[in-house]
């Protein structure tokens, strides 16, 4: 079993938004939820600490690929690991799933799932305002631009529009939690979700003057 | 009477921390308790276009000094618009004492306070958090980082803890709305506080997986 101080020799990263403070998050959430779905914890420890281990330095090339390029890292870790084929596979499955998109591999087990709602956890709730912030801090967009009508009616902005936290907001975080799996997960997702939107309302209301 | 647009050319960062979007934030704040404490808006207004206008990038050597380099580009700016040397030293007092510390210039007159308290309403609220957790972005410094005792007894911190903005927000945002001078600043300052020990208490509870 790779450990936690083995995996953090796989991020490099120091920004704050993809750190391995993020890993630390979505593992010890992986391991609440496994604890209250009855899933595998072995199995989901594997998958949290690898999930993000190969090409995902946001604004790389690799990051669109990561899923896949990191669940191949697990194969060789979990391998000289003498981990079993089926587990091997179970374990990967939950990298490449957790970013799902439509036209994607979906999570098909309890593992995939938890996996998959730990990381989307942590883009709500306080530290997913803190990630998106930041983010926008590191790539020199600002906290709140007023955003055009037509990005309110499509998510496509008009030129010269900069993408800022509050877009993100709009655009991404406002959905997700909707895509969650698990019940427990849901419950969580729901009072982050709250905190997500009083927070950007309070954002918008101090920008414009009305607090 | 310097204008907005050319008060623009001034700021060249382009992190969000200290931008020029800081520069109208706080504009359009002195704005707002000039008008309600029936100040000298003239004062005021260039004041704020022109308080950070000099040697104000984070973490540069001028930083400290920021307050002086701004008053004396002030005089020059607003002795080509020949204004009279008594406003000139009106507006170089705001500027100075925007800085306010312990052995500095206090402001003494209204216009000065408004500058100040428009300047520290700018790290309270969702702003304040948002430029806070920015500028640790920025800097490399995580979101949360567990405070040890030593630092919540005295504010020192251990060897090699790290200064998040979790510290930030516990050794000097908490003490900001005690600060301000004005009656309007003052109660916008009370509900801006809540809301960042609102957001800081659920960033820590997140964090230690209480939330």
């Amino acid at each position: 079993m790779p450990t936690i101080e083995q995996a953090r020799t796989w991020y490099a990263s120091s920004d704050p938004v993809h750190d391995f403070e993020h890993i630390l998050r979505v593992y010890r959430m992986a391991d609440r939820l496994a604890i209250e779905e009855g899933a595998d914890l072995e199995i989901v420890h594997a998958a949290a600490l690898l999930h993000d281990a190969e090409g995902s330095a946001p604004g790389s090339e690799t990051r669109a690929s990561h899923h896949h390029r990191s669940a191949e890292f697990a194969r060789q870790i979990l391998t000289d690991e003498n981990w079993s084929e089926e587990r091997i596979l179970a374990v990967q499955h939950c990298i490449r799933a957790h970013r799902f998109r439509q036209d994607g591999e979906a999570p098909q087990t309890i593992e995939a799932k938890i996996i998959f709602d730990a990381d989307k956890l942590d883009v709500l709730g306080a530290i997913g305002a803190a990630r998106t912030l930041g983010y926008s801090a590191l790539n020199h967009q600002p906290f709140y631009f007023q955003p055009s009508q037509k990005f309110l009616d499509s998510g496509e902005k008009e030129p010269g529009e900069p993408h800022s936290s509050y877009h993100e907001y709009l655009f991404k975080l406002k959905k997700i939690k909707d895509l969650l799996f698990t019940q427990k997960a849901r419950a969580l997702a729901a009072e982050r979700d709250a905190f997500l939107i009083a927070f950007f309302q309070q954002l918008a209301a101090e920008q414009t003057g009305e607090k």
